[in-house]
């Protein structure tokens, strides 16, 4: 099986170092062998030395190339009828990887590739032709980088049914959750830390505002459910605003702010959302600190499982792909791409009934909890505990836990508050499914 | 793909049971037809009414079978060209089980089981026949029950290399030392409510004196690391001499004691043991409680994975044979039985380094903690605590943490302790790793 890779960065990079270093064991394992042929990337000098390669295996000899020489090599790749595979880690979903991988599909030739983006709001295409050419698609990288919940899905659980799926699938912003948590930081603060850690990027926005997290769940669903979500549907929640007073809040209720990506199937029907939760000290989840991922599953005959390891990191993401090599040069087969038939449907999670903490920022005036306890009770939510009310200088800030209800209760609660007294709440509460 | 099972009991009737309620669903998956033909099993009327099935799957029609009838209905069963698969879930690893799984795999047919004993200790051969015949061994129900560690180390590591495998793997007595110490149960009453909660047998012996935990190590072992292993090599320790103090040791060092099996390749060696450790709070696996099973792995590359899951029950467990027949049917294809060559050489954990945890139990008179120490010392090991002393109105009861050592050093010490007052030990002391 001859292999090529396009994009030599962190991620490609460790899978074409691990493909150099193991070799024979390789082979072995795949009962075949498995020759790296080629690498398309745009500055083969710096690659080289970051991941020891030889510059002769990159495209152009090892000189950097300009966008329009790349595209060349790559279209050369794709035509080449020697090359088995491709091995895409260029990242990002615009039209260019798109179109790439598309092509390299048409091409009848089988794609690897770590791009959770990629897959989770253009995959249904892309699945679409690899099927209409019989070539597989390895994505185990895709979602929570070394743990193999993609191979788990799809080749463990096939004698039973997933109920639901959940979990930590963003290391990012776990890790600011628990310097939040752990050493007192503010957000800002924590950040930054995750930043000169190698836990964030320079551009931090696809991590804090829950839209890589989303992407994973987006791939999850469909492989579990057999369901196409968009990144709309879910309207996810990221854990940008969450303030120090929010964590204080949740150790009053014995829990750990978590951003949960959460799906499970009731009666036929999907209910799915990615936002900060409060997870009760009791749950396996409120102890999974830094940047590691978690996933748990819980299935109808196998009951509940957990898989735990490193959502990222380069050698960890590129031990997948190197396993998805492994099993396409193996089996030599096609992938199947979900294990579920696709007759469910999809509700948003507003209709989710959970037990909530409600955090109310309020103008620091009397007769403002009886109106919010009130409202809420209008909604029939009971009442679980009301926090101790903190008055600082420019405002009030409480929290309302709630017995379960759904999300719409809820919002019915706050817009009955703004309608009665339009000037009492400072931006809009912060609602959090409480997880036991 | 045509199948039989042999021994309907709490797993082979899971099986049938999830193959009859999942039925098209297993079809898609497996891309073939999967068909439960025929079930052989002493007492049919049971296993029918149990798991509600026909009785007309039973061998015999549904009468009560002799040993004879059942010997002669395996034999036919392993004589029809028209079986494809056979499910072993009799149990034991007696001759009579040895010779029929050799049987099975001589006449052509996949072998799927759930038998740890029977690989555990006698599987070489019959790995060899099955690579002889060119036929598939399924034993993802084999090790941990529902937890899918099997085809994670044989299909999801292929682009890593493990360094290390360890964990809880026998829930009987994890549920025992749960109870111990979470309830403050002495051993028997807590061995007594496993039995009464379904999570120990009639017959403990094998959970208790670390036997059954030692075939899953054994499996996992050649499978990860290629080498096979011998119970005696493995000289494992259970829980059954755990006491209450022991806990309250464990407790004074920030522990949990748990059983644990341990495997880790250290320059081409293979280190591995089987007995109670004290796990520190701090350790994930010190969180695992009652039945649970978990499995913890560091691979080269992708760093540490953790698994939890069910570690028995009846549909839990047969939800993973039941994968393994849907992994046959869809690559028809024989899976790979180790991932690494097998050039390693195994070292008992005697020369293992870890800190340990001494419990000395001795005659109460003055002198004695200068004796032990002195003596330890004189081993060249390192004390980090002494406990305070317990005296009862019989003995005198103390512990010792250790910096780093080996457990010879540590035998060593406690053969100069007796020649030195061969009057103050009472019993062996318990020496137990602790586990960080």
């Amino acid at each position: 099986m001859n292999i090529a890779i396009f994009g030599c960065g962190t991620v490609g990079g460790g899978v074409a170092r691990i493909l150099t270093d193991m070799g024979d064991l390789l082979n072995e394992r795949a009962r075949g062998d498995i020759h790296l042929k080629k690498i398309v990337e745009l500055t083969p000098k710096t690659a080289s030395e970051r991941f020891n390669l030889p510059l002769s295996l990159f495209a152009g000899g090892g000189k950097d190339l300009t966008k329009e020489e790349a595209q060349k090599y790559i279209d050369e790749v794709i035509g080449d009828k020697n090359i088995d595979l491709i091995v895409e880690t260029i990242g990002g979903s615009n039209d260019f990887v798109f179109e790439t991988a598309l092509k390299i599909c048409r091409a009848g030739k089988h794609l690897v590739t770590a791009n959770k983006a990629l897959l989770a709001l253009r995959g249904k295409k892309i699945f679409e032709v690899a099927e209409e050419h019989n070539v597989s698609i390895g994505f185990e990288a895709a979602v929570c980088g070394a743990i193999p919940i993609i191979k788990t899905i799809r080749e463990s659980f096939t004698g039973d049914s997933i109920d639901s799926v959940s979990g930590i699938m963003n290391g990012t912003s776990n890790y600011i959750l628990t310097m939040m948590q752990n050493e007192k930081m503010d957000f800002n603060d924590a950040l930054k830390m995750a930043q000169q850690g190698g836990y964030a990027e320079a551009d931090p926005t696809l991590d804090i505002n829950g839209f890589d997290a989303s992407h994973k769940l987006i791939i999850l669903i469909k492989l579990a459910f057999g369901i196409d979500i968009t990144l709309e549907q879910l309207s996810p929640i990221g854990v940008k605003d969450i303030e120090k007073e929010d964590i204080d809040f949740a150790e009053e209720i014995s829990c750990k702010i978590k951003l949960i990506c959460f799906g499970k199937k009731i009666d036929g029907k999907i209910y799915a959302t990615v936002r900060p939760m409060m997870v009760k000290n009791d749950n396996f989840l409120s102890g999974v600190n830094g940047a590691t991922n978690a996933v748990r599953l819980v299935n109808k005959y196998g009951g509940r499982h957990i898989l735990v390891g490193a959502g990222a990191g380069s050698l960890e993401t590129a031990s997948s792909i190197v396993a998805d090599i492994v099993f396409i040069a193996r089996y030599n087969n096609k992938l199947s791409n979900c294990i579920s038939k696709s007759q469910f449907s999809f509700i948003d999670a507003g209709h989710f009934v959970f037990p909530y903490l409600i955090i109310f920022k309020t103008v620091d005036i009397p007769g403002i909890t009886g109106l919010v306890t009130t409202s809420i009770g209008n909604q029939q939510i009971n009442i679980d505990t009301v926090s101790h009310n903190r008055h600082t200088k420019e405002y009030a800030v409480f929290s309302i836990a709630t017995t379960p209800c759904t999300l719409r209760q809820i919002e019915s609660a706050i817009a009955e508050i703004r309608k009665t007294r339009p000037d009492v709440l400072l931006g809009d509460p912060k609602i959090m499914p409480i997880l036991y």
